[in-house]
């Protein structure tokens, strides 16, 4: 018998109703044969409610304490949705994150999962229930602590359950009817994918896109765990992720994203001289801040131009670190500009073809969109332009790709 | 070192205000050199709010998923308790009742605990934690499934952890300063004792006062287990229960307790052959209905009239067995009053002294208050009468018998 994997977020379980229609929509699984094991987060705002709770009491909360109460959200919901199955004449079994099995690394807040033992599932399953697992929460090896995965958690412990489980699929149902190539809030006209392969959707969440985290889709990717992306509030086919598309017989620019987290940090007049990036960036990387683009200028008179971004929010902690840290490799100065945005095309169908990006500076500079930085994957393209015209930028892009026509 | 085990109700957790105080209450027992466990009830009224959105669900939630549900409150205003602590300087530690090895038999609901598995909170304890433990929860034997205590549930929790840690003393703090010699609400002269025997406390606790569960005082009792009752609210000394009290020194009625909680059922025409009463109360028994007081009246020509009490929510269900069982025993008719209270007096020192009956009765007829039915233990003489006359009944045994002089 197959087993399929679904999940749900926190917007499909908000309330007693919804938790009802998420229940049906799990029989309706399970009537097709499958045996069912469901993925829960939280339900609505509860997590965030959580941590407001948790800062009433101290601005900085322990972590193992803030793992132990949070994950208390995915044990509401989860037993709730048991309930309602088991209202509806459907065995059902609710399991907290050690009680399915999914063991983590002792690293509060942010566990990896290190291994799931699928035994207790398995179990429940043989014995005809429907099993309902706490998203987002672990055990640590020593079985002595509760863990939460970090952002992206729930999703991770949906693929991580598929695997271990040899599931056929992992649906992922949410408030979004999948994938589209590009953000329908800006692009009235964008399509929603049937399909889209793994690294291009890594690359369009990774850049912008908030339908799944990348952890998930790593995960999937490397276990082939074939994902689906689809709506808990309409019946619509959604977007499966998977790993068997041909490159060739489809547009080639698969979906554009935009990221408006971006601040922009140059460092003017650096020295040409070796050694002078590692004394600048290893400073960052140990206090913990995430350099993404890097370009340096070409070298006039052994004097070069360094620019780089970071997360908006580590702007200000990272220009402490670099401005000393430049002004002692002799470097003239230090600015900073945090209203950046990254926009990006991507597509497999990219790959060893040339002309993309001439024709994506073309677009942008036929609507006199400045290119500050650029930077390429094998199946991806992305700038660096001022924040105010993302919205022109995107638009410009999906009509000139002819993205409509997918 | 000694070890102590403190007990924070619901509303002395109500909100982060309120956890904070109590983390300075614990701070206190842990600078005079104790060793400090904690047990802790969910927050102010969570449990409540969790039954409602399980009827939300289903008016009929199953059980194992309630227990699953209703554990998560107390895992909340534990982790917060821990993180107040840790966030003023002293290492805490968290533990669900799984963790904290409290092994119940698996009866969801209302789980007996079987026994305490201390190592990992005298772990805790060794490294110099004061260990913060969920209320009201265990696990069960197999280790696969969580279960709740029921009613009294966060109290025996405390108890039983202080019964297998060795704890000197068993605190419970709750939102009254004690046990008084009479509900102050009704009596305002009551006075509050410095301490009370385990069996006066175990009559009162059964017979109407709503201090403590009589669950959690049988187990201290068991276990000689000093329990202490204060505020949380009000630096005052609570009363101390315990089982070292000499029997001579003190008045002989330690209080008086009232329960509205009753319901009167009369079967008139009663034949006096053998059989009939069992005939009754089985089916009674089998329906998992209480039966509290049972007087037979003396039998004229071989007819008695039998009454007998039970809990006022059980009284329409108690008559939908007895009225047909009543008929099939050839009884004339039976007839239900759910608007009766028991009022008792109790104390130790009652015992082998006659007298006490006479003098509660004529108290009351002094009041013109009639008594329907009487039952005693060795310690304890209870009354029913009507609800109406129970706030007058109260005061006048109160002043009757004295008490507002202990």
């Amino acid at each position: 018998m197959n087993v399929i994997v679904q999940k749900y977020g926190g917007s499909s379980l908000a309330d007693a109703l919804k938790i009802k229609s998420v229940a049906r929509r799990i029989i309706k699984a399970r009537e097709k044969g499958d045996r069912v094991v469901v993925v829960a987060s939280a339900m609505g705002d509860t997590t965030d409610e959580l941590v407001e709770l948790a800062l009433q009491i101290t601005d900085q909360p322990d972590k193992r304490e803030m793992d132990c109460l949070l994950s208390t959200g995915e044990l509401v919901s989860c037993a709730l949705l048991a309930m309602a199955l088991k209202s509806m004449g459907y065995p059902a079994v609710s399991l907290s994150g050690a009680q399915a099995g999914i063991i983590t690394e002792k690293a509060y807040g942010a566990a990896r999962i290190l291994r799931v033992d699928p035994a207790r599932i398995q179990r429940e399953l043989e014995a005809g229930h429907i099993v309902i697992v706490a998203g987002f929460q672990g055990i640590t090896d020593d079985t002595t602590d509760v863990t939460t995965l970090g952002r992206g958690g729930s999703n991770t412990t949906a693929v991580a359950l598929a695997a271990a489980l040899g599931a056929r699929v992992c649906e992922m149902y949410t408030d979004v009817e999948g994938v589209f190539t590009a953000d329908p809030r800006i692009v009235p006209e964008a399509v929603k994918l049937r399909e889209i392969g793994f690294e291009e959707m890594l690359e369009m969440a990774t850049y912008g896109s908030n339908v799944l985290h990348n952890r998930s889709v790593e995960l999937a990717e490397l276990y082939n765990i074939p994902i689906l992306v689809a709506s808990s509030f309409v019946e619509a086919p959604g977007t499966l992720i998977h790993g068997g598309i041909p490159m060739e017989v489809r547009n080639k620019v698969r979906g554009i994203t935009q990221d408006l987290n971006v601040a922009q940090i140059t460092v003017v007049g650096v020295p040409d001289k070796p050694g002078v990036a590692a004394a600048l960036f290893e400073p960052l990387a140990k206090a913990g801040i995430s350099v993404d683009t890097i370009v340096q200028t070409a070298s006039i008179d052994r004097v070069a131009e360094l620019t780089f971004t970071v997360a908006k929010n580590d702007m200000k902690k990272a220009m402490e670190i670099v401005e000393p840290a430049a002004r002692a490799a002799g470097a003239r100065k230090v600015t900073a500009d945090a209203s950046m945005a990254k926009v990006s095309i991507v597509g497999t169908g990219m790959q060893n073809t040339p002309g993309y990006a001439a024709r994506m500076f073309r677009i942008l500079s036929e609507k006199g969109i400045n290119i500050e930085l650029i930077t390429t994957s094998e199946i991806r393209i992305t700038v660096i332009i001022a924040a105010d015209k993302v919205n022109e930028a995107v638009r410009a892009l999906h009509k000139g790709f002819e993205l409509e026509k997918v």
